[in-house]
């Protein structure tokens, strides 16, 4: 828990709602993630949160960029990153977006398809291509699916036939899934491309990276282990498969990094029962899945929500709500939410590790709502 | 399908993804809809499509507005419409806004629990309420669920305390569930609103409004009834439960009025497959989940999509994607959606009837991606 952040919110009363992040949190947390894992370079996930301000901290401390789209990438540019430190991470790119970003000094590119080396093949002529592998992402929370990434099988031949075309096979990417609680499973993932590494040596290919993706949980309403746990479970896998040859290893953390720097504080605008035989109440925010909150689709990701002024009581069963008229602006329905019986329209609620994933889904002007609004402090 | 749509997009070839709308197919609708019940009263729910030239359209047929939040009530006044015309539709609202909307001269409103009576009575003293009551929205392809209305037994006692909180209590409202196919569903729920009457009727208060809701439907890939249907099977019940002591009937139609006068043009940016043994390609669109095809969650709604290119040779299986770094940016992967063979990177689809709920709930700039523009003609 930030004190800065709380301290900010007890003094300044922002119009809810609001998310403030303390900046302060996502250079620890890039410390942290750095100590668990010396060998790894950390590429920063810009879609989990591409504000200025936290892209600038991590740059002063060294960082690199993994990047989505060409708005991403300029947005990166002009912190003065170079252009080495910056990987268009992107499986699915217009070929004109290629050329836009090969004209501006990316040289590090993913794919996971032919049709994406013939692009970059055209577009950016001797590019450093990676290779993303589909792999199942078992005890994430945010689970991955089919979306990106090849068999393993496939991914070799595309990395010689991306030899053949003109480009420069750098290396294999996966993805344990988004909130990977279960540090051990790196390990299939780091073998399986390992696969992809022999296979292509065999055509001659010596591959020098491994994308180890993001994965590195934030602190929602379950323990999940220190980040050195994850650390030491990936060296040891890294030791395992590679040996001593150790190829550059990549992370991409974006949740980890930012996710625990950010409280959101919310209003609650509405507290009401549907019928006389019902104990459960509905309790509605000012702040929704169109709002911000689109990480609860499913109740995955489930936030600690805690009421800010001191409440004496009990806690009674509820169901978290968005304000908007759409019926499936709800948060928390299944997941058992209990919140205090003594909560009272226009209490304040704090909403905890939202710095991730939530201001940039948050919607345009849906039912007439302003975008999320947040403080980087 | 509209000819002017199609001829602006062949000559003017606008970056994808967009959205190209056509006003008269609006004013068609509207036109058809008060043909089909010329005893109801439209109030188009801003929500489903805010756009300033669509509310002008509207508002100079005639139409009255239900609006969701003091955003959309801006806007409408904006317009030079009449506060009288103007609904605040959503049960879920701060003081503050209502006594905003008071201080306008809003004179309507919605609620469905004490709470809301009781801010509606503190901020808007005098005020005509309704109260919404739960029905289950049975054979509605974006159903609606427990989030708004209370049962109708509280309903009746609600309504009696409104006027005891000084409030006129006004009228019953219901939604059927959004896209609703089966015209019959509104009889068990007109039933319903007139059992509020009767049991508020003992206590003295004579209702004088039902609020039929929205649920008229676009046109998706199946087919639906003509809106004369719906119209005849609403008047039935209507005189079926009341005779002929009809009350003044509200209208809030949103996805009827709007989604078949649009258009959405995109590009498809990648096709590929994960590996050699399946058949069905990935097809990856330049719009997705949160360029502002929100509504495809859960695969209910389902978009008819064609190539612009003439293409010859068969159909084959695909999954339909998004463009983003997120693995839930998938469109369509259970429904089975078929694509000619010959479809290649760089054609344009189309994406029909995409007219409502799509530009506002287009996130900010998820993955560095601008929101969805649109054009109106």
């Amino acid at each position: 828990m930030s004190e800065k952040v709380l301290r900010f919110l007890d003094e300044q009363r922002p119009a809810t709602p609001c998310l403030v992040v303390d900046l302060d949190v996502v250079g620890d947390k890039y410390r942290r993630l750095t100590k668990a894992l010396p060998l790894g370079e950390v590429f920063y996930a810009v879609k989990a949160n591409p504000a200025q301000e936290v892209l600038a901290r991590l740059a002063q401390l060294g960082a690199s960029f993994d990047t989505a789209s060409t708005g991403e990438i300029a947005q990166v540019l002009a912190l003065g990153v170079a252009p080495e430190k910056i990987s268009f991470g992107n499986t699915i790119k217009k070929q004109a977006d290629i050329a836009w970003a090969h004209a501006r000094g990316i040289t590090l590119y993913a794919f996971d398809s032919e049709a994406e080396l013939e692009k970059l093949a055209a577009a950016a002529p001797g590019a450093q291509v990676f290779c993303r592998i589909l792999i199942d992402g078992e005890g994430a929370l945010w689970p991955l699916n089919r979306k990106f990434g090849c068999e393993p099988r496939m991914a070799a031949n595309l990395l010689v036939r991306a030899r053949d075309l003109g480009l420069a096979p750098y290396g294999v990417s996966f993805h344990v899934g988004s909130q990977q609680m279960q540090p051990e499973q790196w390990d299939a993932a780091i073998a399986a491309a390992k696969g992809v590494f022999r296979q292509v040596a065999e055509a001659g290919i010596d591959l020098q990276m491994i994308d180890l993706g993001g994965g590195f949980p934030a602190t929602y309403n379950a323990p999940v282990s220190a980040i050195d746990a994850y650390g030491d479970a990936i060296m040891a896998a890294m030791t395992k498969h590679f040996g001593n040859d150790l190829p550059r290893m990549l992370l991409e953390p974006g949740r980890y990094m930012v996710g625990d720097a950010g409280v959101l504080e919310a209003e609650v605008v509405l507290i009401s029962n549907k019928s006389y035989d019902e104990d459960r109440r509905w309790v509605y925010l000012d702040i929704g899945r169109f709002g911000g909150l689109a990480e609860v689709e499913g109740e995955g990701i489930r936030y600690r929500i805690r009421p800010v002024r001191k409440m004496k009581g009990k806690d009674g069963p509820v169901v978290l709500a968005g304000p908007t008229c759409d019926s499936a602006d709800i948060l928390y329905d299944k997941a058992n939410y209990q919140m205090p019986r003594d909560l009272r329209i226009g209490d304040r609620v704090r909403i905890f590790s939202t710095g991730a994933y939530t201001t940039t889904y948050s919607a345009v002007n849906f039912n007439g709502f302003e975008p999320l609004k947040a403080y980087y402090i």
